[in-house]
């Protein structure tokens, strides 16, 4: 250890704090070599570099309202509006995953504090019939759409699963997979990789130490992806693969549509190198990004940058100007990944996210301050829009594809209970529309848009075993090994009556059919 | 008190039942009056044909999706999408009230049990900064729409409020009105009337007994709006008044327009002897009833009578089929109230609720039943739709016009939290929308979205006034007699900075912008 050198390095780019402790008495030489490591093995000039690029950013309160134009109305697409072109998107999606062209990209470097959690937020059962985690239900939809695809083809395609992960997911997950058998999925098919961790920094550029020992680090946020690509060499595993499609996706979405076909051949038949699924923003100030045009640049304008009347804007038919809704589901081309890789990343410049970071005060007390004390540095992930010439949006429904798990119980919004309901619900309509019917316990016909259960509370015996404790009435799920987006469950329900709960899976279904049957 | 004549008469409709008690020595003679008094001025055989007629249609679970239609665009005019005739609504509607010819009449015959206050559902605050009650805020926005019509045209008109209320809220109403000189209204303008009860009925038909000498009854729904007209000649007063447009709506709604000018305008404009107010529904499966016609004739349809196709169907533009939210808030002519009053009200059949309703058994105790087991009869205002060959639909923003007060704050949905939220947002966004600007206490810029309180706490100082202890950023509160919708506050707003909670009315206008200056 050359303490000299390191010190007056430190010195000349104004860190030599980070060895403030350095003869502390409780520092042992063990923790001293781990100060030493930490430090030399930092970037530190990068670092400087970027926090003067990005904090000039800080009080950036420029409104973008002038500049933003929607997305031209050929560029888009929606589940709603594209009529018999999503049948034939969906079988070429479906195509391309045969000739194993498609890979998925899981955003999952995030510590789930918010939903109060010490473990990977894929690792969290919301609470299903069939106690399943979210990274379950992805790993089974991955299966199914295979199955789709060689269903259609005859071809036996693989999607590979690629999965962002961060210092503190990475070991957890690749624990979690193996204690499952990888759910099924080929362990040589599940490429784990880590993102970046930036150094935190104070308000006046100094790196913070979160230990005496150690400098405070954070992930470099879902953008930092595009740098993880080069340096964990997963471009090249998707070359060698032939992968040319990725879709990516954030891991808190329990609705979300693994490998999406309709969306996948969406974009190709756009001709789009990168793409955006959205969905319609339901009112002016729902504090949602909106995907658009900025100088001709496509772009996630987050609602902090536009004034109310941009927000309230709409057009002829009624609806808003700026609606397409950022749900954090894109689609790239490896084409495209590659030149942003090789030729763009660097040009991303780091958002900053004034945060209270815990640090050591002069006298070597850790403090947990009251107030931001310093910035955290983070790249997003659709910040490369920007580099695509060839760009396309896919707009779906919220109902059926969008409910992300953030918050915990003690939230109201986007928390286990609303996604366990939102993929019942899902699952329910999916039933119902393959002509099923609900019947309570004792035989009456549950109507297809249940009542709140105050209501049902209030009118029938409170005692039918039709509800869900938190208070949704139809408990009902069906694993995506039988169905991938409602597909394929006319046999199964067609005429049929279930009494909830149900739980329709490939193991039990002839069991449960004849079950329900004779209960009735 | 001819008691063997009443026996009779009651055993030959089998109800004898109701004298069962006659005889038990508790019952003083008094209280022996007054069952003969319930029972003789109870009219029994309406009672029985009134069950007979709506219990068949108890366990109808008919679907009406073959028959159902979408109201034809022609009669459809909304916010979004009427362009610049919404202005010329808007002074036309003006014009009617400065003439005198507008009433408004609200349905406030609930008992708050779902809110769980013992007390009229209006005279509940939410904790607006105001302290102001839903009855305040609505008479005050009778006193700004007649100004506004006074200053369009120079001529004042006065707008009467009929008031629907039931055996339980319309002496506390009348209190309430009474101790706060009646918010500026004309006494002689505020005109109370009460809707019937109806009892209750057991599923085989016999009347039930709610204590040894009462019978148990129920309001006969907001429906029995179209008797009590008759009964308690309210249709009589609108006559002598001059009033020929009447403004139905409920009294849960914090946002409610009264006496909406466009509306009115629009309705007058289309011809309409029968208007409906709606929102967009917001998913297919959102348990609010949609109005639409029905072989022909205009109806709301509730939830449970369609299936989930019909919910789900889509027009080319890619919204629902259905989509127009009933929100309870109508229009209709006077000739039209008038002849539903004189001809066709005996035409509207009772809708039924099975109930969980206390009773008096053989032994003379009272019992809270688990189970339903008897029927509360109900009519609907909007049961006369079909009485309607000129009706039209307005479609209006959700977020500017409903939400309602529903449920207690134990309740996620419709609660005194939501509905404070909802008109604080609005009235910020009036403010910005005026020109002005909102301001931390350390003087920075709020940004015109807020975020959730959570991601605020995260990243800026706790500490910050501008914050609702509920968690919605911005307190903005604009009092009704300084705006009915927005306008008029470009002069006290353009410009300047407020720095929240504040409360925008004619008195402290001015001491309040000098005091936010002083506070920069």
């Amino acid at each position: 250890m050359d303490i000299t050198t390191l010190r007056n390095k430190l010195s000349q780019l104004g860190q030599e704090h980070l060895l403030e402790f350095w003869d502390d008495p409780e520092l042992t030489d063990d923790l001293r070599r781990s100060l030493y490591d930490d430090i030399t093995s930092t970037n530190i000039e990068e670092v400087l570099k970027f926090f003067e690029t990005s904090s000039s950013n800080l009080n950036n309160t420029e409104k973008v309202d002038e500049r933003m134009e929607p997305i031209p109305s050929e560029l888009f697409g929606s589940v709603t509006r594209s009529g018999k072109n999503l049948d034939r998107w969906y079988k070429d999606g479906l195509k391309q995953i045969s000739q194993g062209k498609v890979g998925v990209l899981l955003l999952a470097g995030g510590q789930g504090t918010r939903l109060g959690v010490k473990y990977p937020k894929g690792m969290y059962n919301v609470g299903l019939p069939s106690e399943k985690t979210l990274y379950q239900l992805q790993a089974e939809r991955i299966l199914k759409a295979q199955e789709l695809a060689l269903e259609l083809t005859g071809e036996k395609g693989v999607i590979p699963w690629y999965m962002m992960t961060s210092e503190h997911t990475k070991e957890p997950t690749r624990e979690f997979f193996k204690q499952h058998d990888y759910f099924g999925i080929g362990e040589e098919d599940l490429v784990l990789f880590e993102q970046d961790m930036l150094p935190c920094v104070s308000f006046e550029g100094k790196i913070i130490l979160d230990q005496k020992n150690k400098i405070s680090r954070a992930p470099d946020g879902n953008g930092g992806l595009y740098r993880a690509l080069g340096n964990c060499k997963i471009l090249a595993d998707m070359e060698r693969r032939g992968v040319q499609y990725v879709h990516v996706y954030c891991v808190d979405n329990i609705l979300v549509k693994m490998a999406d076909p309709t969306f996948i051949g969406f974009c190709i038949d756009k001709g789009a190198n990168c793409g955006a699924k959205v969905v319609e923003k339901a009112y002016p100030t729902e504090p949602v990004g909106v995907v658009c045009r900025v100088d001709g640049h496509y772009q996630v304008v987050e609602y902090s940058e536009i004034t109310l009347p941009t927000a309230e804007k709409r057009s002829e038919d009624g609806r808003l100007t700026f609606s397409a809704g950022n749900i954090c589901n894109h689609f790239f081309t490896t084409e495209f990944l590659k030149s942003v890789v090789n030729e763009n990343e660097s040009r991303l410049q780091h958002h900053v996210a004034q945060k209270k970071i815990p640090f050591i005060d002069g006298e070597g007390k850790r403090i947990l301050p009251e107030k931001p004390n310093g910035i955290k540095m983070e790249k997003f992930v659709f910040d490369v829009f920007r580099f695509s010439n060839n760009f396309a949006v896919f707009e779906v429904l919220r109902e059926d594809e969008f409910s992300p798990l953030k918050n915990s119980t003690k939230s109201e919004k986007d928390n286990p209970t609303t996604a366990k309901h939102a993929l019942m619900s899902l699952h329910h309509r999916w039933v119902l529309n393959a002509g099923g019917n609900f019947i309570d316990s004792d035989g009456t016909s549950i109507p297809a848009i249940p009542r709140s259960s105050r209501v049902i509370e209030d009118q029938l015996n409170a005692n039918r075993r039709a509800h869900d404790p938190d208070g949704y009435p139809v408990t009902c799920e069906v694993s995506p090994l039988l169905s991938y987006a409602g597909e394929g469950l006319d046999k199964i329900c067609n005429g049929n009556k279930f009494c909830p709960p149900i739980l329709l899976n490939q193991a039990n279904i002839i069991a449960e059919k004849q079950e329900t049957i004779a209960n009735n």
